[in-house]
């Protein structure tokens, strides 16, 4: 199956969110057949990033928004948290610092894009300051209103210099959300992410996805897509997103740079060395 | 079998490098009893990161120094990158950059040092700056040996914030270094590893033994201590490492936090959605 195809929003065909579904599982059989694809896929994945990191041209930059609960974490540890550690970062975003805030919405942004050969994975990201920025009426919609262009501005710079640009939504019903809340009550480990405002943002529902539904029509552009991942099914979340994050490894397909030493020259080195080892 | 013991530098106690011993087995019959011990042990590192993660109070900072091809990477690989990557950063330190030298050698390192919460793994370090430069007479005597009062207090300031530093040196012989740079020639996907100046350094072997040595001796302190893991044995390395970064997070001993809101409250929000949900 091409999850690229069946969850990326197309330029000018923004999904109405009420109508996609979140319970999708896709081609796999059961549970267990997608943790096999994914844990393949994600072999792949690791071995596409070794190259990326070798060659040191290109960079990738995952963004991730949902809603609470939706599984971002999950997601982050079960498939993007696999790849090498030494050439990919998380960035967690979250309610701006004083200092941060003194700057402009992209300040603190910009430097946790990855530099050549990186992965950056963006636990919330710019979106929030047209989403939950936009929804709780936290400056005024004359402010909100001009980020769109500014983001896509902004997402092209990047892209200029080699970065590729993949923008996951992840897509839970109300009814799983809730479901994953009485989790969280049942398990003291847990407790620590209970909050108060998450029974508020619920709502706001309608106006969260119709905040979303502006930033999938204004953002997804053809070269720095939004996907719309069902996120109902755990299994179903990571691997669809692992599958678009190898095609699109596999389209930027890296190469391992020219070797820039004389090998003759290190072989005669490493002769030298041995016979003086041998004494 | 106590690894910290058996491989902490203690204060006053440096051993002759020449003398340890390169290819320890320890206490494993094989190299699959040392892979299982380390598959355990950091499914324990997880579980007790994921505390310090939550606690939000502690951080941990591993410190790696080696030659060339003792297998920094590889551990990272295989332990410290197998922490969740929310909240872990690994930061190679190569030849200082223009702007970075027109700072004092431990502003780059202070950047990348963990937040409450977090475990910074540093692949290199300040400690190159009296280890390479010394050797490589980048710097005069005058300069490099001031630097091991300042790092010393450099390290307890960052523990009087609730920093835990353990700093590794991966002990390897040169003839194991000669037969990792022999695979390096032989696989084609190594050479971009290759490098003349990496046969220089052998040259230098005693020069840099007698510098580690005297990095073991300032700067091995009661709650920053220096270990000396015998590397020979890569499957060694890695089990003797998770076992020390264990010990270290089990006296650490990070706890959930106590709940910060009402919990009450928020199982009424619950059943009131719950409610709201049945119709």
């Amino acid at each position: 199956m091409d999850f690229v195809k069946r969850h990326i929003v197309s330029p000018g065909k923004t999904p109405h969110l009420k109508t996609v579904e979140t319970d999708e599982s896709g081609p796999f059989k059961d549970k267990d057949a997608a943790k096999q694809f994914t844990a393949e896929t994600v072999d792949k994945i690791r071995d596409l990033q070794y190259r990326m990191f070798v060659e040191q041209k290109q960079s990738l930059l995952v963004v991730l928004q949902a809603p609470d609960a939706a599984g971002k974490d999950g997601l982050i540890r079960k498939v993007l948290g696999q790849m090498n550690p030494q050439g990919c970062r998380t960035y967690p975003f979250k309610v701006p610092s004083s200092s941060e805030r003194a700057h402009d919405f992209l300040w603190r942004i910009h430097k946790a894009t990855p530099a050549a050969g990186m992965v950056s994975v963006f636990n919330r990201s710019h979106y929030e300051d047209v989403l939950v920025v936009r929804v709780e009426d936290l400056v005024p919609k004359s402010v909100w209103s001009k980020r769109y262009d500014i983001i896509n501005h902004f997402e092209e710079g990047l892209m200029e210099r080699g970065t590729k640009i993949l923008k996951f939504y992840l897509h839970i019903s109300p009814e799983e959300q809730l479901s994953r809340f009485k989790k969280r009550l049942e398990n003291p480990d847990k407790h620590w992410k209970l909050n108060v405002g998450d029974y508020a943002a619920r709502d706001k529902w309608k106006d969260y996805r119709e905040a979303y539904e502006e930033v999938l029509d204004k953002c997804s552009t053809r070269d720095a897509p939004w996907f719309v991942i069902p996120a109902d099914h755990k299994w179903y979340r990571d691997a669809s997103v692992a599958s678009i994050v190898h095609d699109t490894l596999v389209k930027m397909d890296p190469q391992m740079p020219p070797v820039d030493v004389d090998l003759d020259e290190v072989r005669q080195l490493y002769e030298r060395e041995l016979n003086q080892q041998r004494g």
